[in-house]
């Protein structure tokens, strides 16, 4: 299982919360990363956690002000990213090209979606994974894998059918050990979470929480 | 084959020009409708020429100031609807929202796409067809299926591997029958079109041209 | 005063609204305007009632699918349009292309703003009217008058200290005829409502108590 | 004069130009600043050079995913933010919300913007400068204080007539020391400039000439 810890833009200490997921990777043997904020993610990669980016723009090497570009996300240390999340959507054609931006700069992709439906559409463009997350129970604490498992088995079937290659992940209220599993069962690969260890009182209690069953 | 022209935001009198459609359908048997402003669906429609919008948002009822709404496209006359055209892209969410907006106003869709994949994606969210249209021929009066007819073969077996149900159109480029022709033979059921007609010195030649083939 | 009944994309019977709201303005001399949704403007304005736009493109004549031109507003019988409301938000850029364009048109335009800086900005770009839509009080059924009366007197006067021929109008949470009164007595010379008239159980006795003190 | 160098998303040496910029600006005593990739903010403000972001997003610490937050930038080491670049345009109530952003974590913002009336409405917002860049000139060589002197006087004026504090920039075609000289004349304080340092075959000769007639 790949976990992926998305800070948004929470007050917390990011290059700190870094650390953390660098040790409890290191330890646990879980495949763990984090996403920063875009100006956090030098010093955050340089504490050696494998670091990722929460966006990427659709576009090359040229007059684009404001852009996050492939490239210096590779520059800074990022070896991967999300593209559409919820918070960021992006119309189809520049999933595409953002998808194709990554490739390039040699990041990993995944792709956000709401439904079985959108997981089939984003996988047909070739990203290396995409994540489920129905947009009712993002932040709510209620994981997709028990409030809704149909919604990630159908994900998981959805993608294969399109692309065998294109791993799924479990995106919405992911918080504890449990959840994690049963996204495991489900079929899924991965999972994406953001407050249930970024806004934790203990972030590190609650990282090892949800890597504990997988070790 | 269908035909669909797209009056853009172009000078024209969309009156006349529907006028025109419905008299050459009617005598050539061959299914061709028009997309006007949406301003101007009201009496297109009375015209009694095939009404097709240009957009449709992704909403229901509701507080949505400045939207297009998928009823009062229908309660205009309108029949079906192009999505996330290439001068009107949609994110991912909105294209399936807003095909889901259609089916419930009972239109039918026709979403573009850029290239294969991605009428692969667009495929997944099951619109009634699919129309490609490469972004470099858009506008440029040489034919898709002229200058790169392997973007349309595979297109077409793009959107089938998919899901058998959704036609695919042909989107860039077409102004005569010689085009709509080599679009059929390529495996598309439908053309787009706009200036080719709509800025013709004489649409009703242009038209009657073009259906020439296909009667 | 100058009322404006904004439909939005509500499940109504907007022909017979506009037909209520055409034979209360004749019958109280009062300057009321209704704004359906675009496809039903040509019906609409048939009625005879003064029609509006909710939205107009900052775009001229050309390769536009899907935009919504002035000049088909305007063929459509609408004689002004809303720019920039809260649930429509445009660039800075195109507010200003968009006010050109109901210019060239021949339309009035009301562009919303949410605080007094906001309605000070876009005063500067020259539209007929203003409106003033603190996102607190949208559809709260709390007008803006009563709630914060200095968020109008401070948006009158900043739009007064750039351009003294740009109207102020008050648009957040008006529904009665007492409403209307306290704006005008703040300064404001016009209202924008929606809900209170549109999904009112009786529009005529909604719309009658409010014009009722302007008589 | 102030003197801005946009990076853009050009493939440069990020930190080797920052090295340049702090060296020039040093020696000559004038006023010069870098703005990089996101990405590359922190190593680029290690350098020591005058550091700024490209962008802001509209927003407070929260669920924002992708965004560009104030604080981030500041914590990166940018002193100031361009804001709503052509390249990047916001809604006008967005534009709003990132001053309001940059203001908080300390950050000088310049708001950029086609012509003087939008010059007026930004002032009004209350940024510390409004750069004034008509769009046929962007990229072309041609600065606006040549080809269309009236442009940067007309700004200057609209800008003082709404708020005496907030400084203007000129913001098109600018590439040489007579080009600064001008701007200077016009009544300008300030430059944004991008290629002609940013792809100069010897940048550090391009910006010496560029601040020689300042010094």
């Amino acid at each position: 299982m790949f976990v992926l810890v998305n800070l948004k833009a929470y007050p917390c200490d990011s290059e700190a919360l870094a650390a953390t997921i660098r040790d409890v990777s290191a330890t646990s043997g879980v495949d763990v990363a984090v996403a920063p904020q875009t100006a956090h993610l030098a010093p955050v990669a340089d504490t050696g956690a494998k670091t990722w980016g929460q966006h990427v723009s659709p576009v090359e090497h040229g007059s684009h002000t404001g852009s996050t570009l492939a490239e210096a996300l590779a520059d800074a240390g990022a070896v991967g990213t999300l593209v559409n999340h919820s918070e960021k959507r992006l119309r189809l054609a520049d999933i595409d090209a953002a998808i194709r931006a990554a490739e390039r700069a040699g990041l990993r992709t995944v792709v956000c979606a709401n439904n079985p439906e959108q997981v089939a559409a984003v996988a047909a463009l070739g990203p290396d994974a995409v994540a489920v997350e129905p947009p009712a129970l993002i932040g709510t604490g209620t994981p997709v894998s028990k409030a809704d498992p149909d919604v990630v088995r159908d994900a998981v079937e959805a993608a294969a059918a399109v692309d065998e290659s294109v791993d799924v992940y479990c995106g919405a209220g992911i918080s504890t050990g449990e959840d994690v599993v049963a996204a495991a069962e489900l079929g899924a690969s991965g999972v994406l979470l953001a407050s249930g260890v970024a806004k934790a009182d203990d972030p590190r209690a609650a990282l090892e929480d949800l890597v504990a069953p997988l070790v």
